[in-house]
């Protein structure tokens, strides 16, 4: 098996503390240029040009990381991030999917319509120009204060995002908030179960060490404020 | 179990069709007004605000289509429609996301940010106003131009959306297609692959029996031209 993926990139990030709870050990490849782009290389063995994307010693590639955790959970069960009864199951998805349509896509909005790099790559995985459109910054700020909001109830309940136990629902989550970080947005002060929840998770070492190491356009991760 | 859905909502379909694949029968309610929003009683007692939902008989409550499906696959396994071995499970998972993220999604943008109904909703789930953008209804059309080039190709090498066997991936694909049909857009002629796969698909009880009945603005549906 071999990762590729740019370390920066929140959605790379996600399978890296999938895999750091897991204690798998999987060759990585960067895959970016200095110039933020993905490497020809990497464009030409993989038709969807995105990361992350994990390669089977056979050649099979399974992109998206949703989907890549659901192949390593199904050959290495222990410990359950994706939980193990129906309910589990479902309740865990359903916050990943939140943190996700809201948290990441939301600071994904801000990012990719914003950053000088980006002008005309709105989206990733199109090869032909995708202009950006600045009034999804607005936007995406909308999505986020929502996420905060959410998330803050939710946590005022619950130990994890998706209960008693750590999930890919808090991988998600976590990925976000430091997306936010990354992007000068710190948990709101009227969020404080997010910002209770978040410092415990800081002792998770999958955490700490799935850190990207540098911003996009090479300066140190800020950590948060 | 209570199913709550619009019945004009790609997302609901999505569910529709997997119980009709599966053969298990669940109470469903209608909870949108002729106005197209959500009823008050539906929006007290669900924070999410938006639809599909599921209601089990405790009282508790799985949101978002995908976590639906999690939980009613758990249950009953047969006929699988998300997959068996790791590799299997996570094909499927990850033409699942292409549907919904280029086709899905493409749709969406065109719908909910240029419908008269929808101004001031450019997003589901938000109680305060969110401003439709009109550049997202190009941004859209590009998404889904870029599903039917991809989902033709794939189709080319494959009977259904991830492999041998009708799944998930066919499910949100068809109801992709069907959307577009709401909004008068066709399978484009150089995409033959997608029209043999779809004119099969139509053979199935559940693509059928699951298709809306009407328009937002109550006509009937439309089919494929």
């Amino acid at each position: 098996m071999k990762l590729y993926e740019w370390d920066f990139a929140p959605n790379c990030r996600r399978v890296r503390m999938f895999l750091l709870e897991k204690g798998i050990e999987v060759p990585k490849e960067e895959c970016i240029t200095s110039n933020i782009v993905l490497k020809d290389p990497y464009l030409a063995k993989y038709e969807h040009a995105m990361v992350p994307m994990l390669e089977l010693d056979d050649g099979a590639q399974i992109g998206e990381a949703l989907s890549i955790w659901i192949y390593l959970e199904t050959l290495h069960p222990e410990p359950p991030l994706m939980g193990t009864t129906a309910l589990e199951k479902a309740t865990i998805s359903a916050w990943e999917r939140r943190a996700y349509d809201e948290g990441m896509v939301g600071h994904a909005e801000i990012f990719r319509n914003s950053h000088p790099k980006f002008v005309d790559r709105g989206l990733p995985g199109h090869r032909e120009p995708v202009p950006q459109i600045s009034g999804l910054i607005d936007r995406g700020k909308l999505r986020v204060a929502r996420f905060h909001r959410k998330f803050n109830e939710q946590l005022s309940r619950n130990k994890f995002v998706a209960g008693d136990r750590f999930s890919v629902a808090d991988i998600t989550t976590i990925t976000v908030v430091d997306f936010g970080h990354a992007l000068e947005m710190q948990i709101p002060d009227d969020c404080p179960y997010v910002k209770r929840w978040y410092d415990e998770v800081q002792l998770r070492e999958s955490v700490r060490q799935s850190l990207p190491t540098h911003l996009p356009d090479g300066s140190p991760m800020p950590v948060a404020a």
